[in-house]
Parts: structure tokens; C-alpha cells; sequence
């Protein structure tokens, strides 16, 4: 009995120290990324490319950045992984208006992968609508020949806005399939937003086979309030015309950096984020933030020193807006090579102040793994980061196995739908320091990974 | 013994019960506060009126806006209370030059309460120096008749921001006397903050009784570092003019909006902010913020038709900036009519995403009334809140005593050191959920100091 509770004290001991230990290098990540990260000087290189949309000449641009970006980081190899993608160009000028309304306009954008109007446009009356069963309720004789207009707003209530993002994006991705199938000549939808302002926000629309691809743009939600107003009191017409539309497939690239394991090469740690993004805006946020707070990792661990025993691989995923190409593919060839994936992390929620990581994986392998990490809960207690079971990012989803653990960082979300597939997704919407916390937070997590893999081995 | 133990399990399900209900409670304090809090609006009132210097014109005009918003919330009684504070005027033009360069000219604040050079100005080689030791050691030898420049920066490494502004905020307060001491002519201070852009820092000084009074600026950090690589290489001559002054007491005023308790009314919580702000910028963060934060809180009790057990009082603190003088006259009034306060809550680190709340009291109490507040904490960790032993806020510090627990308001503080004490803490910097969260934060707090109070009553 003795000698047991003496193993056990041993066993805490040595526990205690190595956490010590990690304690002191999760510091040491902390202070280099902070004092010396270059993260916040490649995203204004990345996001003077421009709109790094799929398949355009300035996603490619960007690839080229990205490549010269992780050479310089000094990782042991630099290569691109091809992808086929759906191209998508949004042509001439975007106009939604009022008909018979001097000062009509209504600031509008495309929805992303949708047909236009063509040069014509299209005139018809408006009918607005707050979901997509009650376009089913009204069905043909109320929607035929008419513009829906989907307009009910993100739940502000809801302190976790990329949930209230999810209670209201099924009238984005869905909503013109199904106006169309009851005879919809377009439709508009409200800006995803919680705020009141006037930047209309992009993203995709998914069409239904055999059904009209009809044209459907977001408007900005202060346009939209003040159509809904016009609404109650009147009959609208609106006037709409776009010319954007899908093209031919289109070659892409994800851009990989990697530094090779020094003792289990075999054993994989991807982080990452998506290289391309929205055209109208620079994609600081969404999602070059991500971009470059995955490449701090590798530069943070390479200015320490620190030599990884297994392989950690930097990707920046092509084709993440508009398809999801990048990560399909990514997981695709993982899966043909028989690579072993233990462990993937992806930021894809914006450069806001790191709260936390959420877990995902297979739920065979799930709980158990979880509960291994979250050993190392303490160590980010102390720089007020959570973990919790969840979603981890889109690129990475595709690699869900028995295997893989995939993790999601998680900032501060309040701010993160300002930005989101809008013109002002700027470089000046993100902060320096806030972008370097949640760089350095994955970092810290990468480095655990590397240091103790992610399940306990067996005795 | 089952007697005991079904009495025990008793009282678990009523307090699960009684959690359950502050649960939903607090839920719906952030359902009101995100769909209708008026505490943005109100941040603009008093953004509109500019910066609100104590002993200002502009200070009583926010006086006026903001007894006028303590009205429009419909509280029992709105009064002010006097108190007396030292006055002091920016005056002219400020210039921190390099004689002999062209474009030599350093961004500049004059600091609160600093006597300025006068119109002619003075002009002398400057000194680098790192520390109020540093100039100890080097003493009049090689202080006298020259200027010194402060250049220790806060450390870019401690994640927690307000300490390194603690750990470099002397240099401000302290950094004019002790250079006078040994014959400086004038001194300047690098600004208190992690990023280097061209926007100087106010803040106060503080002189000692009987070394002379010179003139002291904040240079911008971009200036500071630019001024420092040049030192690096020559000699350096700054002239430097202002004509700031502290002038005779003034009158200022607290304004305090209260709604008496119906159980308890001799019973007082406190919830507030400071009302007075630099001049340079509109005191959007420092301390707009938590002023309308404050005044949000007893919106959105009222909202939801509460009627308080104790007396709430929102306190707009005047002259925080410059003396305290408001904070003190409260806490000494209070005293003089033996009236009881049992908790004071703070928000005075600018209306970002809340991260938590800190407590401080007299070490007598202190211990006791956190391990029972801290019962409620599983109503904040949902809300990604948490809980520490720490300092409250300054206004509040003098109301310290054997009863009164004292709470600040935490949020992320990466940005705001972006922003305190310049020309740049306007509206805009402020995001409207992130206040509003803040808001709804402290108002589930104070709704459980009102409703349980805050120590456990003997059985």
C-alpha cells in the first residue's frame, strides 16, 4: 500500500513539474510572439493583394505571397497542393432599387456562386418574408413574378453570434432555390449582421437542381429597414441588375510549410486557415487573420528553438468561401498517402481576443482524447482561455477520423459579424495585439501537442 | 441522521431552484440589454459634448446631459453633489521641436496639472533615460539644465496591460519631480501604450512640495522611438513651449440617480463610472463608457419591471481624472451620515467585450464575502465570466471600509491602452455589443447583490 501511494505521489510530482515546465515555455511563446511576431506585417502583405477570391489572379497573387511568406519563416519545405474549383466572377455594376423612388438605392452585393439578372435587370413587385417555410406557407400565388425579400435579422440576443449567424443564414444559402420554385424572379436578403449600417454583406447561395437560378443579393441591414418601413405603408417595385455568374473550373492552390518531425515524422499536427476570401473586401478577418496567426505558430516555435518531435504542418486552404476545395482535397490525398493525422487546428473566426478552443472528432475517439488535453486546462486558465466540445473550423472538418482530433480556436465573436464578407474586412479592423494573443494561444496548444501527442500511451 | 440528510438535500434542490431562476433572469437582463439598451445613444450624448475636463464648461454640460439621461430612465430621485477640485487649462499651441531639423517636430500632450514652460519656451540638449533610478544615479552631474526623456516602454510581454502600464506609468507621474530635483529644465514622458503610432497620452503628474514645477509632455511612441534612434547617433536640442497651468478650485459635480429599495433601503449598492475625461479626445472608453454602462444597468432592471430590495444608486463621479475628488467627497459624505454601503461596482476599464469581475474590500471581509458571492459563479462561467481577488476602480477605492465589498468591471484589455487618455477615445473606438455586454454583466450582478445581498445571514 506504501509503495503505491508513494508511485502515485511520484507519478503528481513528476505531473506538477512537467507542467511547471510547459508553464514556463507557454510564457516564453507568449513573449516572443508578442514582443517580436511579424503576424500583423504579413497580413498587411497578404491583404494588399486585394479580395483573394477562388480561382481569381489576385488568389493567386496571394499564393505566391503566402509561399515567400513561409520561406522566410525558415520551415524545412514549401509546396502547393492543386485543387479544382468553380470559378466565380461578379461582373459590371450591382443595383437594387426602388422604383419610382428618387434616392432609391439600396446598397446591395451579389451572393457569391449566383447568376445575375444579366444586363437587362429584372422589375417586380417586393414581397417581404422572414423565413423560408413562409415562402412554402404562401406558396405560388403569392410569390410568382415577385422579389422575396428575406429579412429576419440575426438574434441580437444571442451572446454567441455565430450561432445567431446559423439561426439566420438559411435564408442566404437557401432562400433564392426556394423562392424560385414557386416562381420568384429574384430575391434580396438582409445583410448577416447584427449591427445597423450600411456595408451589405457577400457569401454563398447553394441552387437546387432542376430549379430557376434566379438572381439573389444581400442588401445592407439599414436598407432593409428602410425597405421593410416602405413596406408597411405601400406596394414596392424593385429594380434589380447584375451580371455576376459562375465560370469554368478553375485551377487552385492551398500552400503548405512544414517542419519535419525529429522523432515521430510520421505523426502529423496540421494548423491552419483559408487563404482565399471574399473579392469585395481584403479578407483581413476572414480569413488571413487565421493565415498568418498559423504561420507565428511555426515562427514563434522556430525563434525558441524548439525542435518538434513530430511533423507540424502549416495550410492555408484554397477555396474555403466558395466550395471548400482546399480542405476536401487536402483530406482526400492525407487519406491516399495513409498520413496520421493526430491532431489538426484551425482559426477561422476572426484575429479578436483568443476565449478559447473547441474540441471536435470522432466520437469514437472524442471523449477520450478530450479528457486527455483537457489535463492542460490550468496551463490556459491562467491567460483566461477556456476549452469546450464543438465545432473546430470548415478547412479541417474533411479530415474528421478515428484518428484526428480537430480543434477550433475561439476569439471574442462580438465583433467578428462588423467585418465578416464585407468591403470593410479590412487591415485596420484588426488589432495588433489581439491578433498575437490568439496566435500565441495556438502556438502554446501546437507546442503541447507536439511535447505529449494527444492520448495518454498506454503503460 | 436521514433527518439531517434529507435537510441537506433540501436545501441543495433550493438553492439549484433559486439558481435556476437567477439563471433565467440574467438571461433576460441580456435578452434587454442587447435588443433595447439605449446606453450607445446615451455614449453619444456625452461623446457630443466633447471632452469633459473636470471644472470645464464642457464637464458641466455632460453634468446637464447626463442628470438629463438619469431622468429619461424614470429612477426615484436624480441630484448631484458638490465637491471641490483643482482647476487646470491646456492653454496654447504645444510644441516639442528638434532645433536644427526640419520636420522636427515631435507629437506632444501637455500632462494634467503640469505647469506648461511659458511663451518663450525653453530649449536644452536632451537626455535619454530609462528609470527614475537612472536619473537618481546620474544626478545633477548630468541632469542639470538639460531635458530628459522618458523612454522605458510598458513591456509588450505582460498580456495583462493595465500591469504594464503600472510598470510604466511612473515615469508620467513621477518623472517631472524627480528631474527637477537634480535641475532639469523639462522633461517628456514616452506615451503609456504597447503600440507605436503618432498619438500622444495625457494623464496626470504629480509635483513634490518644494523641487520646482517644470514643464512635462507626452511624446507619441512613433516620436519617442524616432527621437531615441536619433540620440542613439548626436547630441540633441529640444526646444519645447506650452502654457498649460493648474488654476484656483473649482466646482464640480457628481451626479447620482437612485432607485430606493422596497425590503431594504438603508441597505446601498453603488454602480458607476467617472463623468470627467481628458480634453484632447471625447472620453469614449475612459470613462463614457462606464458611465453609460451604469446608467444601462438600472435601465434594464427597470425594463423588466424590478423592483429593487435595496437602494441602487448610480453614481457619475466627477474629477477622477485629476484628484479623485469626487470619489472622495462621495466616500466621506456617505460616512458623515453613517449610511450603509454593502457593495460599489466599477466600470472604468473601457466598454469592451467583458472578461469578468474583480473584488476588493477590507482585509477583514474581504475573504468572506468572495467565498459567497463566488457561489454565483456558475451563472457567469456561462457567460465566459470569471471571478478574481483584485483592485475595483479609483473611484470607489475611498468607500474601502470593514462593510463594503468593492467590484470591477473586467474586460479584454488588449485594445484599450489603444485609445486612454488621447485624442483618438471617440465613439468609434467603442463597439456597440461590446458595451452593451459589459452592460448586461453588471447588471446580473448587481440584480444578485440586490436580491441575496452579499454575506450569508445567520441561521
Amino acid at each position: 500500500m506504501k509503495t503505491k501511494l508513494l508511485f502515485v505521489f511520484l507519478l503528481m510530482s513528476i505531473f506538477a513539474w512537467a507542467q511547471d515546465e510547459d508553464a514556463m515555455f507557454i510564457k516564453r511563446i507568449h513573449d516572443v510572439t508578442l514582443r517580436d511576431g511579424t503576424c500583423y506585417q504579413q497580413l498587411e502583405e497578404l491583404c494588399a493583394v486585394g479580395g483573394r477570391l477562388a480561382g481569381s489572379e489576385a488568389y493567386e497573387k496571394a499564393v505566391q505571397v503566402s509561399v515567400e511568406q513561409m520561406r522566410r519563416l525558415g520551415v524545412d519545405t514549401v509546396y502547393l497542393q492543386e485543387c479544382d474549383a468553380m470559378g466565380w466572377v461578379r461582373g459590371g455594376e450591382e443595383i437594387v432599387r426602388i422604383v419610382g423612388q428618387e434616392d432609391g438605392r439600396l446598397r446591395a452585393t451579389s451572393l457569391g456562386n449566383s447568376y445575375g439578372t444579366g444586363p437587362k435587370g429584372v422589375q417586380a413587385e417586393v414581397i417581404e418574408v422572414l423565413s423560408l417555410d413562409e415562402v412554402d406557407s404562401l406558396g405560388k400565388a403569392e410569390i410568382e413574378g415577385k422579389i422575396v425579400f428575406y429579412n429576419r435579422p440575426m438574434d441580437p440576443t444571442n451572446i454567441r453570434t455565430f450561432d445567431a449567424y446559423g439561426g439566420a443564414v438559411d435564408q442566404r444559402v437557401w432562400g433564392a432555390a426556394r423562392a424560385a420554385k414557386y416562381g420568384a424572379v429574384a430575391t434580396i436578403v438582409r445583410s448577416m449582421t447584427n449591427r445597423i449600417d450600411t456595408f451589405p454583406h457577400t457569401g454563398t447561395l447553394v441552387y437546387r437542381e432542376g430549379i430557376d437560378t434566379i438572381a439573389s443579393l444581400a442588401i445592407s441591414t439599414y436598407d432593409a429597414e428602410r425597405l421593410s418601413d416602405l413596406l408597411k405603408k405601400e406596394k414596392v417595385q424593385l429594380y434589380i441588375k447584375n451580371t455576376c455568374h459562375p465560370t469554368e473550373m478553375k485551377k487552385n492552390h492551398s500552400v503548405i510549410g512544414e517542419i519535419r518531425g525529429s522523432v515521430y515524422p510520421e505523426e502529423i499536427i496540421v494548423v491552419g486557415g483559408h487563404l482565399d476570401a471574399w473579392d469585395i473586401g481584403h479578407g483581413a478577418h476572414d480569413d488571413g487573420a487565421g493565415c498568418v496567426q498559423s504561420m507565428q505558430v511555426l515562427e514563434s516555435l522556430l525563434a525558441l528553438g524548439y525542435t518538434p518531435k513530430r511533423t507540424i504542418r502549416c495550410v492555408l486552404f484554397a477555396n474555403e468561401e466558395n466550395g471548400l476545395a482546399g480542405g476536401r482535397t487536402y483530406a482526400q490525398k492525407a487519406k491516399e498517402c495513409g498520413e496520421n493525422h493526430i491532431a489538426a487546428l484551425e482559426s477561422d473566426a476572426g484575429g479578436f481576443s483568443p476565449r478559447g478552443f473547441s474540441f471536435d472528432g470522432h466520437a469514437d475517439i472524442l471523449a477520450d482524447k478530450y479528457r486527455y488535453v483537457t489535463d492542460w486546462l490550468p496551463l490556459f486558465e491562467s491567460l483566461g482561455l477556456q476549452f469546450k466540445l464543438g465545432g473546430s473550423g470548415a478547412d479541417i472538418s474533411p479530415l474528421k477520423n478515428h484518428k484526428t482530433l480537430l480543434v477550433g480556436l475561439r476569439p471574442d465573436s462580438q465583433r467578428y459579424f462588423d467585418f465578416h464578407h464585407t468591403s470593410i474586412d479590412l487591415l485596420e479592423a484588426v488589432n495588433e495585439r489581439e491578433l498575437k494573443m490568439g496566435a500565441a494561444a495556438m502556438a502554446s496548444l501546437i507546442y503541447l501537442f507536439d511535447k505529449h501527442g494527444v492520448h495518454r500511451k498506454k503503460m
